[in-house]
């Protein structure tokens, strides 16, 4: 969409601004896959190995921070760059709290092999690769521009919703049969209510995307089908 | 710190842009005070009306968006006024998240009414008043730009985490001793888990009130008490 530019610097520069936004989806992305591997396959290097690299986000969400700085402030840029940038940002912000989600995940699945498995895992594992194909999607959405593509994104939140309610009905029903899961099936919990919540982190980037390709806000309410506290 | 402008009104846009913020941060604190007033007080209409303010929260976000698109697109401020421009588009995001955290106790709140009262309703309602207190003054520092006091809400990050991981712990020994419990417990998990995250966010907004008033991050760790996944 965006026309070339009289300065060919200032074009690199929004290039360089997206890539390094694109490169934070990846390793968001990354973090979340092998979250959820280390959940499902109990695995306690792979779980290590995304804590420890939470801070590549961390330094690429600066890295962004820099870029748009510097764009904002040499560029002045206007209309659809200035869209541009302000999306940067804000994706960036969204992929940073999906990493420390995955983190997070991680963290619960090393207390979770403290104690026998739960069997809500697999189903919880399951949802979250419902999400990570989301944030793929939505990924993918975001960087070719396609409001089409992102709304389709954004209506996939109803799904994910409803199974993180029935999940939650399903790990009470576990800890009242038998109490001795309470410890892990609380972790648990909260570990599909992370999932769930990078799930709303993939629907704000569709809004997001949405913005910058129209130019206008999604104006329909938000579907929400979380009934976990109703 | 921002000396005048030679034209007027532009200072008059970056004040409306700050004061929409502010509005936005007395919204947020008012929210989170009647959610816990709410939770405390098994006060339905309460939380009620918490639910039903949300739309201001949002809408007041999406006019700090406006402001900010308006602000970069027509004067393109550099330097301490860009600085101003983005962290009022950072705070307002912050902000936004409170407000909703807020929403989430109210709903919570109502599900826990269906039960009898769980003994740690108190103590998470004080860990509330102590975020909300954190709240106050982190707002305070970002309008009046003070970094000192910034740092100082965002040292007190720690006392919150410890209090949270031993009321998670507590609420978790309830549930053991009492099965019956496990459903108005879980609830009660996640009102302190927000409240948690609400304290995140006020030391979100310190960091930002540093940066903003010395033009720098805070290169120290941030400290990270709570040991509930451990």
């Amino acid at each position: 969409m965006t026309s070339e530019h009289i300065v060919k610097s200032y074009d690199v520069e929004l290039g360089k601004l997206t890539s390094t936004v694109a490169r934070m989806g990846g390793q968001a992305e990354q973090q979340l896959r092998n979250a959820l591997e280390a959940l499902a396959g109990r695995d306690e290097d792979l779980a290590a190995g995304v804590i420890a690299a939470d801070d590549e986000a961390d330094a690429l969400d600066q890295q962004v921070a820099d870029q748009t700085v510097r764009v904002l402030a040499l560029r002045a840029p206007v209309a659809d760059d200035l869209r541009t940038v302000l999306t940067a940002l804000k994706v960036s912000a969204e992929l940073e709290r999906v990493a420390d989600l995955a983190k997070n995940i991680a963290k619960r699945s090393l207390v979770l092999n403290q104690s026998p498995i739960v069997q809500s895992v697999r189903a919880t594992a399951r949802m979250g690769h419902l999400v990570l194909d989301r944030i793929r999607r939505v990924l993918d959405a975001y960087l070719a521009r396609d409001a089409d593509a992102a709304l389709e994104v954004w209506r996939d939140d109803e799904e994910v919703d409803d199974l993180y309610s029935s999940l939650f009905r399903e790990i009470l029903t576990y800890m009242m049969e038998d109490p001795r899961t309470i410890t892990p099936c609380t972790h648990l919990m909260f570990v599909a209510k992370n999932i769930e919540r990078c799930g709303d982190h993939a629907t704000n980037i569709a809004e997001m995307t949405h913005f910058l390709a129209k130019g206008a806000m999604l104006r329909q309410e938000r579907p929400k089908h979380d009934t976990s506290t109703t």
